[in-house]
């Protein structure tokens, strides 16, 4: 237990949550960021005028106000200027953004890749040649302050060690440190689970704002987890804490999961076990395989509809313990559980009226994503724009921004 | 997201964590403290100096050193003069104790107390009872500084109404007010979920020591949890997270709960659970009944040991999912589920060893809880001083020490 901050150490905190204000919120005028931060007007005036002058944020008039008089300057993030990289390597597609303070997409590149015997080499070397091409034609006096990157796998996040990617068939691969040596940007690859990432940005910017306990689950080929509590990542004691998919719902004769168990979520609930049960090829997964499950369901088709209900089911009773144990203001499903949610809430929900607490889940609200598929890569910018938002100048100056 | 501190509020941080060291770690040097918080030694003994004057610490010399040399003053809790009150509303037992700084006990009541059917108003009478007895018969010149009490149930934490105690028989009872109104001492009592404060406890003072992520698992006639996510007790939404014990562990063909669902971890692998299969009484339940059943396993009895096979069976099936969720350094077993797991550790870590991703549990040590049956009611008292070890000085100008 440490003493509190030196002044040093307050200023800083100062610069970083005001700039964190401007890049979640948006453009702010000087007096609501002195409101919302519990400071004096000339207080705000000096740090607004240091991260101008770092190039970070610049003061204009707002867009049209509506009303009369001479509109107050608003605090707007330098988008255009100061980006990260952020990169998602999927199942079945790679894809990396050029995103800007505040969280514009500034350029995007995407292609598909296949499904599994993933090279990791290869993998690294397709985006940092993505990486290439956008930083080549960003403008110039733009500058890069973070590079982040999601992988369906277990992640050690000190130095991005994948222990573990069943899906893509990496087992302790050095991602991290590949990916920063083949980008040579002189900036440290973070590299994340996806499903913590696209946690975090639905957190931050999408269903899930304003909650400080939410449960996050992403669909694709498997079931992936992250979890805010208390408005941060739950990460555990090495950082793997989220596997959801791996909950064991049916442990007495469930399905053999890929991660060599029984009875999980994912083998339970997943896109291969729904389009089984739906009796269509389970190895054909993805979002249009599921949604054509969900149509077939909505035009009476009997297998799918059983299909849905008994995902369903499983999905219900998950998210039952997840509301037990976590008591989340809320469940947000999203990738291809965005669809499966979609045909099969009423199953849900009851499984959850029937099993979770009253108490637990008076409050629940369950939603499906709003980012989409951008979720990943949102949030695998807010991990790479966390360093700048903790220490604006010190992360600049290492950065040579 | 507020400003930095303001010096006044780093001063109050500096008090209150200078007392915590103590308060946790007993006698410790000025030394040491500088060091432990990154503070000069002249900053330690103006805190130092603070907190003596206002009767919270005291230096001394210590005790035999073993070393040649004039030994340094250590600064030490006034255990012996600044106390809580915690209470311990058991189904089977009401538990009173005066608790002094540092954690130690001072004095202590009990009295068995009959199953189901507790009238609130009737313990808060006994418990009240105990208080006076404790207070009248503290020395002169002690004084109380908090009061927290534990209730089997679903407490909402600000106002300390219980809005499920099911093996208590409490619905919505204003049991924090009721208390609070009867102890007359002018302090509101802070009421917490048992499993909660016994997480605490042994997070603070037990077998948890050390670890920031931990799990605890308290049983009785019912299983309940506490779960301790990077060095904070895991709260959610409402204060209703933890519920271990209501995690879906055999939800098609599990045992009705007594919550109402089915295929419960309290329902699989509680009490009665393993009375019932071990063919005794289910309603005897309790500690003795439990050892019972574990010696006569030891002693080769067939059906102790089916029924300790079984019960942790699903108890690592649950644990199994925590892991995977929470990523834990340690799982901790406390109440009577300390005798459960000692009979039955091996199909417990069996299951874990299955079902939980390997990276998750590597590092991951079960344990039974160190603070026995005091487990509950040390982390009452840790409730009861958290006011004090917030803010010292402002917590004693309330309380009039």
């Amino acid at each position: 237990m440490k003493a509190g901050p030196s002044q040093e150490e307050i200023r800083r905190h100062n610069l970083g949550t005001l700039l964190r204000h401007v890049h979640i919120g948006g453009s702010t005028s000087r007096a609501v960021l002195a409101d919302r931060m519990g400071l004096n007007r000339s207080t705000i005036l000096g740090l607004v005028s240091e991260l101008a002058s770092a190039g970070l944020v610049r003061e204009e008039l707002p867009g049209d106000t509506g009303r009369a008089g001479r509109p107050s300057l608003v605090v707007r993030p330098e988008s255009d200027r100061v980006y990260v990289l952020a990169f998602d390597v999927g199942v079945d597609r790679l894809a990396a953004a050029r995103i800007g303070l505040g969280g514009v997409f500034l350029d995007r590149r995407e292609t598909p890749w296949p499904h599994g015997g993933f090279d990791a080499g290869e993998v690294a070397g397709v985006l940092a040649g993505f990486a290439r091409q956008m930083v080549d034609t960003a403008p110039e006096s733009t500058f890069c302050v973070g590079v982040g990157a999601a992988v369906r796998g277990l992640v050690r996040r000190p130095d991005g060690l994948v222990r573990s990617a069943a899906h893509i068939g990496w087992e302790d691969e050095e991602f991290g440190e590949l990916l920063t040596r083949r980008l040579g940007l002189g900036l440290t690859v973070a590299v994340e689970n996806e499903a913590n990432l696209g946690a975090l940005a639905e957190h931050l910017r999408g269903a899930g704002t304003g909650c400080q306990d939410l449960v996050y689950l992403h669909g694709d080929i498997g079931i992936g987890g992250g979890v805010i509590v208390d408005g941060q990542l739950l990460g555990g004691d090495g950082g793997y804490g989220g596997e959801i998919g791996h909950m064991v719902v049916n442990p007495r004769g469930g399905r053999t999961c890929g991660c060599g168990a029984r009875g999980c979520l994912e083998s339970e609930a997943g896109e291969r076990a729904l389009l089984e049960a739906a009796r269509r090829d389970p190895s054909a997964t993805g979002r249009e395989a599921v949604r054509a499950v969900v149509e077939a369901a909505d035009r009476g088709d009997i297998s799918a509809r059983a299909a849905l209900h008994d995902v369903g089911d499983w999905l219900g009773i998950g998210v039952a313990t997840l509301v037990n144990v976590f008591n989340p203001r809320a469940v947000i499903f999203g990738g291809t559980l965005r669809e499966v949610f979609l045909g099969s809430a009423a199953q849900i929900r009851s499984r959850i009226n029937s099993q979770a607490l009253a108490a637990s889940r008076e409050h629940l609200r369950l939603r499906v994503g709003e980012l989409g598929d951008d979720a990943v890569l949102v949030g695998a910018a807010e991990l790479a724009f966390s360093d700048v938002l903790v220490g604006p100048l010190e992360a600049l100056a290492r950065t040579g921004g």
